[in-house]
């Protein structure tokens, strides 16, 4: 048996994708849907109080093309905490013009493939990477994705120290894009239905095809990745979403 | 041919998975509602006059993200019973306000993999495994899987001797994790899509992650795993199902 | 090219799955419900007087889990006769309750790996076989299969000889079952999505588990069986059937 | 790189599959329902009359089982006219009354592995096959299909003898059919999500079966084909289409 | 780790696939329906106002068969404008009688496998390509696709030399449809579920087809292409998109 990664985690994270049924929406009367938003803005503001009080974080972003209108990312220090806040949401009059799109539960996660003899949660810096506020870049993209367990190409049944140097060059094209690219990994093996999420930031949106195309050919994606659906979006100010939602 | 590994059954069991449609539900008047709440907590009050009298168990778990609301994963002495709870639900007022969102039917399973001279159904300890009440712990984790079957990957064309041994190394994990994680397993061949069903039962949600993240590195996950979906989702108590249903 | 297998046939087969619409069902007055089911069961007592009449045959079963809630199982000399009872069923008004939820066409199929000078369709333990009035079991097990073409486990370019030995020892397998499970095979080679349908019947549910789970160990199921969804259910009388659909 | 193969290519196909809403046929009236089918019966006259015209043909069938309730195939000398065709039937009053179920768009093909010097598309034989009445067998077989590119089992990677020699002996099982079926093959690279679409027509249905499943012991078959689903049904003439419409 | 291929990126791009709902449609007064239409067609209209301004360009197809009855495909400098417009169809009337059948996020892009001192996004044939005015042509193609990794057929682990010689024969069947088959190819890496989309012009729509078939034969797609689904249309004029939404 290969030797598990040892990973940290911090805190939990629901990403939740809406669509808007803009049929149902544009039959409001105008009070009616500024109620809507009104109380839509409330339940942000507490987000925002708790973020504030460092105690999570979230991103609210629009969803190009048909698989959703809106991205909701949520971290908590509990599970529990996520579920409250997705009822929250579902009880909200805006909820009823918003139809499931896709949705994603995991825990922010750091792979320690180094050894320490400090505990790593004392770690300040690694404390704001398993506590993080989340950015508030022009694009977002997450996807989730799984280690291959195929034929020849099965990352399980590697020895830790070839995944270990693999992970490294691939962690290297990563590195090449601090700055640009800002990385959330989140770990989902036994609350959802890949192993990990990947969620990115960027001011510009490029850079999220140049990343992960130049791994793509780094061996860890090119024989052991497997991916999932790609979401793309564009931050939600309050403006924006305002803008958004308006209906003449 | 393999020799096929021996197995003991004992209660049947129903994963039933529901989603909330709660635009409907908020259109009812609050009497309305607290009409359909109290039908249900008689439904579920007859669930645990069952259980008190030892024929039968049953889970109440909501369900973190959009896969589903909630989960009622019941165990009764026959097939034909979880089918006439089934209906019984299905017909209560709260199950207009519900779409079904995955279920799943299987039947306790211990495996027994050395072989004895006693009747393991008379044994105690075996009996308490396979006519179990669930425990009611504060998250719950349920996913569906097979054994692979796939080119040089065939557990079936393994000897059961080579099966046993590694079956027995995988179950050391387990072991690591008894007192943190409680496990249920069902088998499901000819009864539902994949070949067992697992639930997980702990206090802390963040050990399924590691329990199933170490197994994952073992030769029977590695290599021979095939997982479905993954729920998880933490404990409905009277007070919480409440506080869930209750709209302003 | 390998020699293709001979296979008698028989009756052309269809099974139905609905799910029923249990919101709108119950929004009848007692009085409608009533007069939907007295239509339904003129319906079936056609379908019993044809089973008399030994010109076809059914099964009416409920199903377990939310895939479906009853399974019609319909056996007739032709196809276009399948055809116009499905229709039959879809105007009756109970169909207006009730949405599609699996189908599946075939016919029953007897395979002749054993050559013989005898016309089979004169003998009358094969015409029993091919014409069969479908048993009362108290549980039914249904689920399509496909033998594997993928690249070194491929059923298809395996010698007839050899195809006709393994095929021989996993019928022992069924053998072991005789009195406990009664088989049918209906073959669906350019009828289905998959090649064959099987339907089991048993009045121990729990031996559909123990011979599927048997098999899979043997070389024909372990090497080059592909399964698709499985569906278990319970025998539907005209009285189980006035208690499920039954409303207070 | 492997030769491609030569194709002729005729008139272009839709296959249009439907199922039907029974619950709201049935809530019209029955003048309602007969001028919808009226106008319908218009419908099918147009296209009755192109085709003695020999400007295109088309075929009506019904489906068995729920993946559909008919199907119509419509084959004209250019895509944009199949296009006008579709949109005319939607705009039909019996439309509202159906839901669309599958779709293929192809071109009818000839596959054309012997070199010549003539021009085919002047060969009357050839015309005929490429510009054909589509017949009026009792049923009809329609399913999609490719060819595998799959680790060892690649067709587009055979030299183009070897293919050649492949398809000439698979050529041979269609032939020994002859009579019992004809078979219309289209192409539908570009156009669909399958390579070919396969229509079958014969008045005893088991020879699809028997055609299909000699095909599948066939290395063509065997190693290289994929399929996807199967539709099975029975010829809809007009009287036959007015018994499956009309309500009591 | 194999050297990733150099990209050039141009506009951003949106494939927006909807379905009419027709019988939504036809409960309109002809007077509605025409202020829809109106409404629509100055949305279309200042679409063609950034083209005019070479701002961006979009391409009007009706799609056949049942996958969607439309494509609206925009490129845009950035996008969140893609975002924007996306947002303003659905605040149309016209949209209340759509629905989402399919969309594709990616960005116009050139393969730079040949290294050059120039700074290509200087070089005026490359810029016409990069922010393309889309051809009117009679038919639309549209398809997404993978470079495949899976076993031995693994494109992001051939060397890029190997990448790079495979492309230019693949380059060479492609130029001999020069004047006969436009293509744009966009990116997708990060975007959407696939690596690329291809969008094919052509007025011949057999030339899609042959096209992709003999590129098919190719190791490129023999080996390493994985296809999505296809989409095949025709071009919507006015006057054209006028009649398909007319009804009598």
């Amino acid at each position: 048996m290969s030797e598990a990664a040892k990973t940290l985690e911090g805190w939990y994270c629901l990403h939740d994708f809406r669509s808007i049924d803009w049929a149902s929406w544009k039959m409001l009367s105008s009070d009616e849907r500024e109620n809507a938003l009104s109380e839509f803005r409330k339940f942000l503001y507490k987000l925002e109080a708790t973020q504030e009080l460092k105690e999570g974080s979230h991103s609210f972003y629009s969803v190009v093309g048909q698989k959703a209108d809106f991205m909701l990312m949520i971290l908590r220090p509990t599970m529990a905490e996520l579920n409250v806040i997705e009822t929250e949401f579902n009880k909200l009059k805006i909820a009823e013009f918003t139809t499931p799109a896709y949705s994603y539960v995991s825990v922010v996660e750091l792979s320690n493939y180094l050894s320490s003899d400090e505990d790593p949660y004392q770690n300040p810096q690694i404390r704001a990477r398993l506590y993080p506020e989340l950015p508030k870049s022009e694009y977002v993209c997450f996807y989730p994705m799984d280690k291959r367990r195929q034929g020849e190409d099965n990352w399980y049944m590697l020895p830790m120290k070839e995944r270990g140097s693999l992970m490294r060059s691939h962690g290297m094209i990563g590195r090449q894009y601090a700055g640009l690219v800002k990385q959330i990994i989140t770990g989902s093996v036994g609350f959802d239905d890949y192993e990990w999420g990947v969620t990115l930031y960027a001011d510009d949106v490029l850079q999220f095809k140049k990343l992960i195309y130049e791994m793509r050919f780094d061996e860890v994606s090119a024989r052991y990745g497997e991916f999932g659906s790609f979401f793309v979006g564009s931050l939600l100010t309050d403006e924006k979403f305002a803008q958004m939602m308006h209906v003449n």
